[in-house]
């Protein structure tokens, strides 16, 4: 599943259940208990008075500005926000997962792009103009800023909420005519929300299994991180992403959808550790599990402490503190800009790079949520031969009820895209419950769906037809098998980028003519994203695509990395085949340089013979398909003991062609 | 021939002969007749009294600077310069083609590569000290004179040596220790030269037939300059490049080796077109060829005319001057840097992309020359299967004659590389005439070699075996095959640059633990450089290779471009399989996006089937590899009707697999 255009990913909302720390198989919500927020539904929303009390707040002494921007982000940046952190929600009534509000004195505008114009359009009230992105003739709202606003605005901005980058090139295209970013001390919206904001989400934290699943204790990744520090010549390290957080520490939360993180900041020196979080979330076990030279701070406290430990480090611009390059305006702001370093994020680095356990890990969960698969894949073909009716939203349910039967099973890694026909042309697509497609056996079905488990994370798509596909749909799904088939394949010297190899994915699709890239917003699909261990599904800092910035780190032993070429014929199909891949060093007869590198593929799971157009496959292509379904037959059959229709829809998948 | 790493190219030097402007074959000076410079030779040069004069020099008031570099640039950059501008040959003693003299007070040192180690060593006098670049702890001449010369010092440059880019970033770097780059008035290395100094060559230029040849009228291609400075909002274009002159006028000249072009400038505006070029070089056919629309100037009065220009055309920083980016230090102080716009040059972007008259003379003059080429090699065949003893420079000569009996042949493109064995895995090698190896009929034999044609220019590679090859041999051959067949079959969407689909060339080599790298001055090399039309055999702005720039240029249909990966195996063998081919519209069944291009291939000479390793050679490529030998034999046969024993080589080696 890909992350570049996130949108309808949070259609559906589950959160974990609490777990006690240990390997022990337990329940969780459904996905279906969305928890409806106070002030935010589906339909429109009256902010005529929340406008109003909002007005009076930017023209107090203290703000004095004339223009205030709520961005969608929250203060860690992270995928999913909680509720409490839906200001944009909030104030504007548009619950789109992207968008900005920018409120005047006067006027209200919300930013938003193609994917949400329909629904923004029905959810905004009059008091809103609706800011078509991506159109000609609209300004992005950042150009709106520097272009038309009146010459001299003061605008207000919650500076915990706009990453430091983006803030710095936003103050410049404002400079030239005179207006100015203002960074207030309380976000209005907050107190215009006031009772009704939902609170912080502050569940119990958890740690995670060393043996079995991190595979490496909290004390030597801070030892790591140190040695970083001292590399760079800083004085520390501020972690502020949520899922850097919970990888250094062997923490997982409940706190978010489908990321196993909570809410917290941490501050590495070369002697201490500081954890920001609400003590209540920690239970004593989970102290003592951290050990004594861990220290907990209150989350609340993370900005003053902050400011007091970059006197106390003697940090400055010689010996500065390490931030990543996500880190918020607020965070610059409390240090001082001459004291902080932005650098790509060193936890990041070392987390992106798995250890045996995890691997091992990866391996594992991934032959059982295949297993999970092949019994829905067999469960869905049943029921479509039999004329039974299901939606899309059905179906995925029945998936999610065949993953939650799994050992070590958490939860979704994100919402399932469930999609039949036409729906499958839209890569982020994922149904509305009450009001999706019947999946129809006469088109073509893609299915991208994973998993959270204590052992790792899955992240997988296939693409079937359980009637007679076409002559076109089996053209394009062998093209994107082919493409599938060369970066599995791949082999490559040490250095080499996502960047470099990302041509293999498209190489065959491009002698059709066909580009992988979405009409809407121009959005080119990524081949490939990181994967965390039982983190979150997309992690940085590699990939495998046409962005730049792949460009800039190197494909390393022990990366997670999906290979998920796909095609997209607007309003009739969509065809996507992914797969989880590790990085892992390569036996080449020859190793001229440092080193080559190839992947292992992990997903176990059938590629649907019934759809290749086998005139343009080739020997050796062929050869791939048989033994990745040999693989895959000898891996997830040993799980499908009591579930005959599995095993025998498995075993017809996996067949030699 | 790749571009990359310059060097030993000039070995050996011929002149273009003067040919009247028509379509008539000519003879020309044998490549044997290389003119020896009065004050350069092979052997140690006694450096004392030409480094005193210029140290007097240094000291004088008007220049009084404490160290003075001499690079090996001449004033438009050209990849062969002239004997008269190599100055860093005559005040060092070392002749080899690339490296940098710096000349203090009191020392002198020559910064030269690994490739030039031992000749700098034998050529250089006690004067000299040789800086060995590349080495650990060695400086680059930049760092040198930013980190080891001492503070404040003035260090004096001709500006019209170098670039006002790199002029730029060496001031940067010499801020911090408080000194300076001056740019003396007048080069004193030519002060010491005197009249000792080979004159500049000034040979008579001709015109390129529009209707064969050229394909569009100069008028026309000034037009087009017009409407890009009128885009680019400037007053005028600045054209410095020898080949940019020539391509922009339709003239061509033999001042220069293996590019035939002369010494000249030229400003576009609006309304003019000034070509500044000694008059004593045009005969009355020539201006009359040019037309009354062309002002002619003299060569020296380019850049006072400049400074007077700018002036007259009121050049700002809104409306400014044009220069390409390789224009030197020189020009912009003329024009002043504020009245100067350095952009990636509109003429070379013209330039490479070729029109149909002179696509058409690129697939004519290629079958011509794939007929010397077979000719060649199997005369050298039967050569070496009697026993006869051949040196490699001997080999060479008969390709060159064969070669000089085509029409419209002008001369070689190059030097050409031909290589047996060990020298082969040197990519920039060149046979010297009189001291290099006899080739071997069990040794792996390499051929790079080029031809000027009045219709195009060639530059071709093939890697033959007479004997037996290795197994290692074949499959090195056979995966630098599957490269070249790799980018040959290429479909890519419009804007695609050749940096992404570079790894195609290396795609299968990569699968043996084989990098494409020279393991001297790791060197990367790499797999397709732009082809002049009867210019320049290397020519930009575009490529294909890991050089991140290339990712700055899309390929673009009407462009020329080699296809030559290869694999070098130091002191054993070296591979490489080389092939021009044309950016072409594409045809595929599909036309998603902005269209798709494709490479149609105009060399026409067989590749070695007894050197494939068939057991890793797909079908398709099989197929490949039989329908190039079928176009080759059907048009490069008729040629050979004269020459029974080349067209039974011919026959044998197109000979279906």
């Amino acid at each position: 599943m890909w992350s570049r255009c996130l949108g309808a990913l949070r259609a559906h909302e589950h959160r974990y259940l609490l777990t006690t720390p240990a390997f022990a198989q337990t329940v969780r919500f459904s996905s279906g208990t969305t928890t409806t927020m106070g002030a935010i539904g589906t339909r429109t929303v009256d902010t005529t008075e929340r406008l109003a009390k909002l007005r009076e707040l930017l023209k107090k002494p203290e703000n004095n500005v004339k223009a205030f921007v709520v961005p969608s982000e929250d203060q860690h940046f992270s995928e999913y926000p909680a509720h409490s952190d839906e200001r944009r929600g909030f104030i504007s009534g548009f619950n789109g997962s992207a968008g900005c509000a920018i409120i005047t004195l006067r006027d209200a505008y919300l930013f938003t792009d193609g994917r949400y114009f329909l629904q923004a359009s029905q959810q905004l009230d009059s008091n809103w103009k609706l800011m078509k992105q991506g159109l000609p003739e609209v300004p992005t709202w950042q150009d709106f800023l520097s272009k038309h606003l009146e010459q001299g605005t003061r605008i207000g901005i919650d500076p915990t909420l706009i990453s430091a980058v983006d803030a710095e090139s936003l103050k410049e295209s404002l400079e030239p005519r005179g207006s100015e970013l203002v960074s207030l001390q309380q976000n209005p919206v907050d107190v215009v929300w006031g009772k009704d904001r939902p609170t912080r989400p502050q569940n119990s934290v958890f740690p995670l299994d060393v043996k079995y699943a991190a595979g490496e204790t909290s004390q030597s990744k801070l030892k790591r991180l140190r040695e970083e520090i001292t590399k760079k010549n800083a004085v520390a390290s501020v972690v502020t992403l949520l899922d850097e957080v919970a990888w250094l520490f062997n923490l997982r939360g409940t706190d978010i959808d489908f990321n196993p993180v909570f809410f917290a900041y941490a501050v590495v020196t070369p002697t201490e550790a500081l954890l920001f979080i609400n003590g209540a979330q920690l239970q004593d076990s989970v102290k003592t599990f951290l050990g004594s030279d861990v220290e907990i701070r209150s989350y609340e406290s993370f900005l003053p402490s902050l400011k007091q430990l970059t006197t106390s480090l003697g940090a400055s611009k010689e010996k500065p503190m390490l931030l990543g390059d996500k880190t918020s305006l607020a965070v610059v702001e409390a240090i001082g800009q001459d004291n902080a370093s932005l650098v790509p994020s060193p936890v990041a680095a070392m987390k992106a790079i798995k250890n045996e356990t995890e691997i091992e890990g990866f391996r594992q969960c991934h032959i059982r949520d295949g297993a999970a698969l092949t019994r829905y894949f067999a469960w869905l073909e049943e029921q479509l031969n039999s004329g039974v009716e299901l939606n899309e939203s059905q179906a995925a349910d029945k998936l999610e009820e065949f993953r939650s039967e799994l050992q070590l099973f958490r939860g979704l890694s994100f919402t399932t895209i469930s999609s039949t026909g036409p729906n499958a042309a839209i890569i982020h697509y994922s149904p509305e419950r009450d009001n999706c497609a019947i999946i129809k056996k006469d088109q073509v079905y893609l299915c991208d769906s994973g998993g959270q488990y204590l052992d790792g994370t899955t992240d997988v798509t296939r693409t079937l037809h359980f009637g007679t596909p076409t002559e076109e749909e089996k053209r394009a799904f062998t093209r994107v098998l082919q493409g599938h088939i060369s970066i599995d394949t791949a082999v490559f010297p040490t250095g080499t980028s996502g960047y470099i190899i990302d041509s293999f994915a498209r190489r065959a699709l491009w002698q059709e003519g066909w580009v992988v890239v979405t009409m809407m917003l121009d959005c080119r699909h990524g081949t490939g994203h990181g994967v965390g261990h039982f983190l979150n599904v997309h992690e940085g800092p590699h990939g495998i695509g046409t962005r730049i910035a792949y460009n800039s780190t190197s494909l390393k032993a022990g990366m997670t990395v999906s290979n998920e070429p796909g095609y997209y014929s607007d309003g009739c199909y969509g065809i996507r085949i992914e797969s989880i891949v590790i990085v892992r060093e390569a036996k080449t007869p020859n190793n001229f340089g440092n080193g080559y590198l190839c992947f292992e593929r992990v997903t176990m799971c059938p590629i649907q013979t019934k759809m290749i157009d086998f005139s343009v496959l080739t020997a050796q292509e062929r050869e791939w398909l048989n033994a990745y379904h040999a693989e895959t037959l000898e891996k997830v059959g040993p799980l499908l003991r009591n579930d005959p229709r599995a095993l025998q829809w498995l075993e017809r998948e996996c067949s030699p062609v």
